[in-house]
C-alpha cells in the first residue's frame, strides 16, 4: 500500500502555492493554478491534481511558459473576447477574462472567450463551471499536442482534444461533461505502460499504422479517436475552432514548438456561453423543467448523468479533507527549497 | 435491377414542388421543401432526397404540420434570432431568417439562431453550408424523436440527435460534417429489417434492454448511441441545446406529440455561426493556411475529410443530371393528381 497523507482542501492549497511561489511564479498565477489543482485533488481528478504542480515546475525551468506574463484582455466584437496570456498558463487569463464574457453575454445572448498563447493543462470543466454558476450554458474546447490519428489514418494529427458542456441547474450541482475526443486519456496508456500491461484492442496504432495493445508502441505511434470517423470529425473541429479560429496553434503545432521537453500544450482555447434570459425571458423556468424532465428519465433507468462522481468526492472532501500521496507530498515539499 | 429515369437537376426540383402545390403547401413552402429536397438527391443522400416528399405530404394530412405559416422572425438579443415556424417545416423560417443571421453575426462575432416549432427533416448540413458560403463557421443541432437509450440505460430517451459542424475553405467546397449521436441513422435500421438480415452488435437493444442483432425488437426497443458514454453525453447536450434552451420540445416530447402518425419530428433546431473576421482581422489568411495545412495532414495519409463523397455525387449530378427510381418518380406524380 502507498503511504498517504491526511491534508485538509486549504492545505493542499497552500502546499501547492507555496511550490510554485518557491519556483518563480507571480502571486497571481501561483494563486490560480493553486486553485485549479486543488479543484481536481478535491474532485477526485488525480490526473489534473497537486501532481500537475511538478510539470508546471518543469515546464518553468525549460523555459517553455512565463512565469509573470500580465494577459491581456480585449473585445474586438460585441460578444467576442479576447484573453492574450503572453505566454503564462491559462488559468490566470482565464480568471480575469470570465466576468468580462459574462457581461457581455448578458447583453448580446451569446459569447465567446478566446484565451490566447498560453499553456495549457487546465480540465475543461473546471473552465465552464463558473459559467454555469452563473446561469449560463457554456462549451469549452482546446487542442493539445498531436498524438492522435484520424480515422483511415496512420499519424498523428489531432491532440486528444476535449470538448466539455456545461448546463446550470437549480439548486443542483451543474450537468457538465469534459470528454476527450481521444479513445483515453494518453496518461491511461502511460500508467499500462508503467505497469507493463497491454493496453485494450483500439485505443491506438504502432509507427506502422497497425493496431496494436502495446502501449509503448502508441506512445510512440498514435492514439485513436473514440467513435471511429465520428469522433474523428469532432476531434478535427476542436482543432479548427481553438487552433486556427482565434489565431493559435493547432496540436500539431504545438508539439512542434514543446521540442520533446514534456511541456503542456501550447495554444488556445474557446469558450462559448449562452444566456437562457435571453431566449426565454420569462419561461425559463417552465422550459428548464423540459430538462429536469430528461435528466430524471435518464436516471430512473440506472444510468449516470455524467459528473456524479466528481460530486460525491467533493462532498467528500469538503467534509473529511483529503488523503495525498506521501511521495507526491515530499516531491512537491522539496520543489519549496529547490526553486 | 430497379428501373431508373433519369431527371435534370430542375426536373427533380419541379417534380417535388408540383407535388407539394398539389397538395396545398403554399408556394414559398413548397419552393423552400423542394430546393432541400433536390440538394439531398443531387449530393446522392437518398434518405433527404425525393422520397421526403412523400413523408411530408403525409405529415401534412395526419395534420400534423401547417401548408402555409408565416414564421416570425425576431431578435430578442443583438446576437440571437429566433424563427418561430408557426408549425410549419423549418425550411421557410431558416431561409427567411438566414440573411438576419449572417448580419447579426457580423457585428457581434458570434451568433445564435433558434428555428421554434416546426417539423423539421432537413440534413444539418443543408442548413449550415450557406453560412460557410457567407465565410462563416457554423454549428447546428437539432432533437427527433425519442427513439434512443442513454449510455447504462435502456429505453428511449433520446432522439438520433444530430451535430454538424461547417469551416469555409476558400475556392473550395466547405469542410462540413453532419453526424447522428446515434450509433446509425433509424433508416439504416429499417432497411435490414425490411431485407431480414440481422443487424450488427452494437446498434441497440430489445424492449427489455437486452443486446440484440434483431432489427425489429431494435425498432420497438431503443437504438444506442456512438461512442458509449461519450456519444450520449453529446446526445443530451443537443436536446438540452435545441430543446429547453431555446423553449422548444425534447424527444420526448416530439415522439408524444406525434402519437403515432410516423410524422417528422417537431422541435426546434439551435445554429451557431461565428465571424472569423472578427477574431482574427487581417490575419485570417494566415490562420486559415494553418487550417489547410492540418486538412493536407489527413488527406496525405490517406484519411479522409467528412462530405467528399457528397461532393464528387453533386459534381457528376450537375454535369450529367439524375437517376431516380421510377417507383419513387410515379408515387410523387401520383401525388399532385391525389392532392
Amino acid at each position: 500500500m502507498e503511504e498517504k497523507l491526511h491534508l485538509t482542501i486549504d492545505e493542499v492549497h497552500q502546499l501547492a502555492k507555496e511550490a510554485l511561489l518557491a519556483n518563480g511564479f507571480s502571486d497571481q498565477h501561483a494563486q490560480a493554478i493553486a486553485e485549479n489543482v486543488t479543484s481536481g485533488e478535491r474532485d477526485g481528478c488525480a490526473s489534473h491534481g497537486l501532481y500537475r504542480v511538478l510539470v508546471c515546475v518543469n515546464s518553468l525551468r525549460s523555459g517553455k511558459v512565463s512565469a509573470d506574463a500580465l494577459p491581456i484582455i480585449t473585445t474586438p466584437a460585441p460578444a467576442i473576447v479576447k484573453a492574450d496570456a503572453q505566454g503564462g498558463y491559462s488559468l490566470l487569463a482565464h480568471r480575469l477574462a470570465l466576468p468580462v464574457l459574462i457581461e457581455q453575454t448578458r447583453k448580446t445572448g451569446i459569447g465567446a472567450l478566446a484565451i490566447n498563447h498560453c499553456l495549457h493543462f487546465s480540465a475543461l470543466w473546471m473552465d465552464i463551471e463558473p459559467l454555469t454558476e452563473a446561469g449560463m450554458v457554456a462549451f469549452a474546447f482546446t487542442p493539445s499536442h498531436a498524438w492522435v490519428a484520424p480515422a483511415g489514418g496512420n499519424r498523428p494529427v489531432f491532440g486528444t482534444n476535449p470538448i466539455a458542456f456545461g448546463w446550470p441547474r437549480k439548486d443542483r450541482s451543474p450537468f457538465i461533461f469534459d470528454l476527450a475526443t481521444s479513445m483515453v486519456a494518453r496518461g491511461e496508456i502511460e500508467l499500462y505502460r508503467r505497469a507493463g500491461k497491454p493496453i485494450p484492442e483500439g485505443w491506438g496504432i504502432d509507427a506502422e499504422g497497425k493496431s496494436t495493445t502495446d502501449a509503448q508502441a502508441v506512445l510512440d505511434g498514435a492514439m485513436l479517436t473514440f467513435g471511429g470517423h465520428k469522433g474523428s470529425a469532432l476531434s478535427a473541429m476542436v482543432e479548427l475552432i481553438a487552433g486556427p479560429l482565434i489565431g493559435d496553434m493547432t496540436s500539431a503545432d504545438s508539439i512542434e514548438f514543446d521540442k520533446g521537453t514534456g511541456s503542456s500544450p501550447r495554444g488556445g482555447e474557446l469558450i462559448i456561453a449562452i444566456d437562457p434570459d435571453r431566449f426565454l425571458g420569462d419561461d425559463r423556468e417552465q422550459h428548464f423543467s423540459r430538462a429536469e424532465k430528461m435528466f430524471t428519465a435518464i436516471e430512473s433507468q440506472g444510468a449516470r448523468l455524467p459528473s456524479q462522481r466528481r460530486y460525491q468526492a467533493r462532498m467528500r472532501a469538503l467534509e473529511e479533507g483529503l488523503d495525498i500521496s506521501k511521495k507526491l507530498y515530499d516531491e512537491i515539499k522539496a520543489l519549496s527549497y529547490s526553486g
